[in-house]
């Protein structure tokens, strides 16, 4: 096994140039732990003439889609990105041409990744994509090897680094969303568009690869309910630190016995809980396995040494002769379990009402509650001037999610209620 | 590769009953997983007629030895313990037959681990050894396989669920260490011989197989500098809180330019890290890779189904085909690095001074600090009857360790000095 793994990347963002600077800064340490030379053999991007490092005496190829049939290219390494255009017909030619694969393309893999694994396993090529999910954090090698005793009740985690320094740092500056989303774009930590991480689509695509490794099934990113973070306001924060709990955007799947439940949306977590703890740009996983219990990771889930960390532990991967299937299992034996809707969710809730003070007022709101055969758990009003609307601040025991939504509305109803009911999950973990 | 897997299993007490319990009552998932049946051929232990569960129709061999030259047995599960003895005899004579080892013995592997390694590279037998460091925490394989792109700088945890139970027990309830062990060692929790545990010397054990992993290196316990918690009082405890900080025992191993340095001693750490957060049981380890950054992980160190999740998971890899050495290098490749002792360490300190408060003896100890070049951070001295004896409690900028134990003898010897100071070493993380 000492003849060179041949390797072309094609795409030189950010993770395409951390990922070039490993390789040929620790070419040696590589070798040594491969036991065999991993060589680039070819590299491609957008614009040629932006000033690179590490690209000198590197061949530059002008068409990425060349590399999926040249016969210098034993791996094709996509960090073009998209579901779509030249990434998947880049990625599509080169498993058919029996050439592995490494991306870090969530959106890649959530969408087209049973199609993707099929063509990968006619051709015996690998398909490698741990940088799409946690970055840095190798989730995925963790839930096929280290793990692979388990069966998996549930797996859930902060999934985008983006989400969680915002939430992080409109708690720590007192600062509303919109200003602090304006100040992440300026740092670069958000997208001039940022609706692909606030509104929970990037966690999404993260969750459902989780989900399919976890349990065994085809990722369903259309069976995903999904939530942002937009509508999280200052005083919803202030009040879940006062019942010790911190607002987080989750993504969550649980195999229950009416099937797999898959969501992304903001929760209220414990404090000082391992995800509630989580700090700015880092991501976490909480997996619950019948026999490890519950374990947790967590690390930087973006940025270029990270995410570049996870790739070229692919790449090495396949020098030292990996030959697993995409999901773990053969495409033909993963599970089609049903998914289930969020009708039948049960969990706690937090809501914020904002109603005038006046008598019955408290006595209409908890009739709602009643007759849907809600419990609450907490319950709390501020200071106020009489007369004027007050904020109400309700947590639930465990109850159903359509029972719950079946109040709000009424409750909406109601004369007394000057906004739309505020409503928050919550995940005691 | 659909031919079974034979397993032998060597030792049913709670791993070896865990380990049992998944490979049967999993048989199917597992078959799915790797692509192959794992059958347990033969089993033994100390006592054949203890009342057991999973064992039926299964071959029961008298001397455990016989398995490693048994026909019918392709890997040899030990999980007998002991660094010496039958378990040591066992994993040689298997390996040097050429069958494939899967063990949870960390005091055999820190000890001979190399010697058995070079055993396993002779033959081509796998020697695997997850199990042995931070029971279901896959560390092993995440070091060789998920972060296997990253030169570390530092690798350190909370290795020992027993010690941190106690200490975490010992903040909860305001009992002694003394008092927690003994209601630890009714629960089961801990030994009746508790040494292993509470001086260190099992985190020693793990920590020596870590440093080998992380910075390629041979395992070297003898070059570790060991302290246990029986010294903690609760009130060290109480003075750690009010600065802020939780009192864990930590296995450190950090790559520096002098060497490597190994230590396994009681830390603070700052209440509100990821370290200082780990609760009871749990292990918790904290890696620092040149490209993944920090990066966490927290899970259950011990007990039947965590222990045995990472036992399967190793037969589970045999399974597959895996190849890997022992320590991801071949034995010749092993780096032979300096190790460095404490003299060279530095880091900050907390300091517990029993004076006599009459004036002078603030300025006899600081001389001693500046005759040293120990900058102090932070002072506090409680509140007490005249001329009694009174706590000063002293937090130190970071120092070297050499200086600060001359400071300390010094600091001794005074008169007005009525104990022997104490001292635990700070990690800020």
């Amino acid at each position: 096994m000492s003849n060179p793994l041949r390797v072309a990347i094609a795409g030189l963002g950010t993770v395409g140039s951390g990922t070039l600077a490993i390789l040929r800064q620790h070419e040696k340490m590589l070798e040594q732990r491969t036991g065999r030379p991993i060589r680039i053999t070819a590299i491609s991007a957008r614009d040629k003439n932006k000033k690179r490092e590490h690209t000198q005496d590197l061949r530059w190829v002008e068409n990425p889609i060349a590399m999926a049939s040249d016969p210098e290219v034993d791996v094709v390494v996509e960090l073009i990105g998209g579901a779509e255009g030249i990434a998947r017909e880049l990625v599509e030619t080169a498993l058919k041409n029996g050439k592995s694969v490494v991306t870090a393309n969530k959106a890649l893999i959530a969408h087209h990744g049973i199609a993707l694994a099929t063509l990968a396993e006619k051709t015996g090529a690998v398909l490698a994509f741990e940088a799409a999910v946690a970055g840095g954090i190798p989730i995925i090698k963790v839930l096929r090897d280290g793990l692979a005793a388990n069966n998996f009740r549930r797996i859930m985690g902060i999934l985008n680094g983006t989400c969680n320094y915002i939430l992080t740092h409109m708690q720590d500056t007192q600062a509303s969303f919109d200003e602090v989303l304006k100040e992440a774009q300026n740092l670069g930590y958000a997208e001039a568009e940022p609706s692909f991480d606030v509104d929970g689509i990037d966690t999404a695509h993260k969750l459902a690869i989780l989900t399919s490794l976890a349990f065994g099934c085809a990722p369903a990113i259309d069976s995903i309910y999904m939530e942002g973070i937009r509508r999280i306001t200052l005083l919803d924060m202030e009040f879940a630190d006062q019942l010790g709990y911190t607002i987080k955007l989750l993504g969550i799947a649980s195999h229950t016995n009416k099937g797999i439940e898959q969501r992304v949306h903001p929760c209220m977590v414990p404090s000082d809980s391992s995800l509630g703890a989580v700090p700015g740009v880092f991501n976490a996983i909480l997996a619950e396995g019948d026999a490890v219990g519950n374990i947790m990771f967590e690390g930087r889930g973006a940025g270029a040494g990270p995410t570049a960390s996870s790739v070229v532990a692919d790449i090495m991967d396949i020098a030292r002769g990996a030959h697993y299937k995409p999901f773990t299992l053969p495409v033909s034996s993963l599970q089609s379990l049903p998914f289930c809707g969020m009708d039948d969710l049960r969990c706690s809730y937090y809501l914020r009402l904002n109603v005038i003070d006046r008598p019955g007022v408290l006595a209409e709101i908890t009739t709602i509650f009643k007759n849907e055969h809600i419990s609450l758990r907490s319950f709390m009003q501020h200071s106020h001037a009489p007369d004027e609307p007050v904020n109400l601040v309700i947590t639930t025991h465990e109850t159903q999610e359509n029972a719950m939504l079946r109040a709000l509305a009424a409750i909406g109803k109601l004369e007394s209620v000057k906004e739309k009911p505020y409503m928050i999950r919550i995940e005691n973990l």
